[in-house]
């Protein structure tokens, strides 16, 4: 139970979403623009001659994702929902005509039902009017037994990361479809919920969950989680969540990856830095090489407490295409 | 009341604190690195010839501040407390120590007379080994009625921003403490909280914001508020803390500005977005120019709800020393 259900900024609930769309174009205006559909959004200088254009769409409620994603070498444009509600077809439509400069579109889909069933019609749409779009599915969510039932989760960052620096490398619409579905085979992600989120629209969370317990493999909108358990330690959960991982997809000496600690919203920095710490050290005395590692706020679940883990198995390609330089509001490239 | 209590990933609430340190430079090996003090980290490339370090510190709970600062064109070396408590003479010594590169240190602090005391002595360690250290103190939450009161706020992440710039671009000591303080006058932050935070070590919150009510001026201590009021809307808490900042520091058609809106810890970005939107159009409506905008996480107070806002007012050459490339893990250059 929520005690502090709508301590929050907002102006009206039924425009929260579109409220917050126009703060942050206008926060940015040299990064991202409005398109002709109030749910689109592009990157500034979208259609970039020459390379092929990429999108990713989805519901509202994971700030930064999607829009923070937008930029160069990164998203050029992005389909926004109503809070946990597909992308509307119009939405979808007007992101591939945003991004593409004549060499096709690729489309960055979590996998859920009804993203992809929009996302295919406006692909028909695209079509008539000769714009190629690909969609790949991404399903890192391993809570779910069933491949199949598997969910988009925050593993469709690194997917976004992969895809924009290969069409910053000219890669074509084949090529970068066959780069996004490997991406896709080699990332699995899981997520541990703490507390549930509060629905901006109707001030009430969409689901609870008990105090002194831990869900096991909860998903983006919370709808479902593999077990409940009492509340473990850092250590113990960062344990938890890595062994469902790689009983999925096992790792050893061999293995280089990237590694991602996301919060869900509402837990800080400070415990995500120790559940990353612990990760380290169990990948580490396995043998396998951390190429890349981040820890920060990057796919969230509106205002839940929790964490996911994303674990990406890298190949030379796709650890250079992780690596190349790309910047967005929420994704830069601070390497030298 | 918070009923989410410690709903928290935790190990030992005795070294909270190290461990988030200890997993934040595993997750970025090749951006900072330990020194000879646990609660000193330092920039990996650090000291770096040919320029003057550049230091902050303070206590915990602020994350991404301090040590998300870290990095190329950015803050040299941090020195880290326990929560909401100072850093210790020894951390801010061995940060001076580490930063130097025979150039001299400058120390930026907020205003915190526990924080300048433990500094002033390090300080006077570091002359002994002819380590040329000068402390400028930032006072930017307007808050307090009397400017001596005024404690370092958010406003100290654009200071490390223009400092850093400076430094790279080869000031001498002298330079970086001119234009530091320069900096500290132009700018200005208030915050608002929503909901108190709870403290990691004891599971408690150090005080209570009722439900249904908003504190103005809220540190990031949440030890003194201006006042307390019903919870209001999104724009109309924007006007608030924008009326604060406007009674104390003026600006009209001739100002240039940057922006920015910072969560205090479990407010989403969804919500800094509106309430960035309400701040745009207030001043762009007077006619004032905002050069340069930021909405995220940037200086938090633990798990806090709530939003700080600050105004930098900008002269030609603070505004090419914000825009200058810098490279940390929480405060990227993402502009072409």
């Amino acid at each position: 139970m929520h005690i502090n259900t709508m301590q929050k900024f907002v102006n009206d609930p039924d425009t929260f979403v579109d409220d917050s769309i126009i703060g942050f174009v206008k926060c940015y205006p040299d990064v991202v623009a409005h398109t002709a559909c109030s749910r689109t959004l592009k990157y500034i200088a979208a259609p970039v001659a020459g390379k092929v254009g990429l999108v990713a769409g989805g519901g509202w409620g994971h700030d930064p994702a999607f829009m923070g994603y937008l930029g160069k070498n990164m998203l050029d444009a992005v389909a926004i929902g109503e809070t946990f509600t597909p992308p509307t077809i119009e939405s979808f439509y007007e992101a591939f005509r945003s991004a593409d400069a004549g060499l096709g579109v690729l489309c960055l889909c979590g996998n859920y039902a009804k993203d992809i069933a929009n996302a295919t019609v406006a692909i028909k749409q695209a079509a008539e009017e000769k714009i190629d779009v690909r969609m790949v599915v991404i399903n890192d969510d391993v809570a779910f037994p069933d491949i199949s039932e598997r969910r988009g989760m925050t593993g469709e960052v690194f997917l976004w990361k992969v895809a924009g620096a290969a069409a910053a490398n000219g890669y074509d619409l084949n090529r970068m479809e066959s780069v996004a579905k490997r991406a896709v085979s080699d990332i699995r992600s899981i997520g541990v919920g703490l507390a549930s989120c509060i629905i901006p629209e109707t001030g009430r969370p969409n689901y609870l969950i008990e105090n002194g317990t831990m869900e096991i493999g909860v998903g983006h909108h919370g709808l479902f989680s593999k077990d409940t358990c009492k509340l473990r330690s850092a250590n113990a959960s960062a344990d938890i969540m890595l062994s469902e991982i790689l009983n999925d997809m096992p790792l050893d000496a061999t293995s280089r990856v990237a590694v991602m600690i996301s919060g869900l919203g509402n837990t800080m920095l400070s415990e995500l830095n120790i559940l990353f710490g612990r990760v380290y050290d169990v990948l580490t005395a396995k043998g396998v090489c951390i190429s890349r590692s981040m820890v920060g706020n990057y796919f969230t679940s509106l205002d839940m407490m929790g964490a996911t883990l994303t674990i990406m198995r890298l190949d030379d390609e796709t650890l250079q295409l992780l690596n190349y330089p790309g910047y967005a509001v929420s994704f830069s490239h601070f390497y030298q």
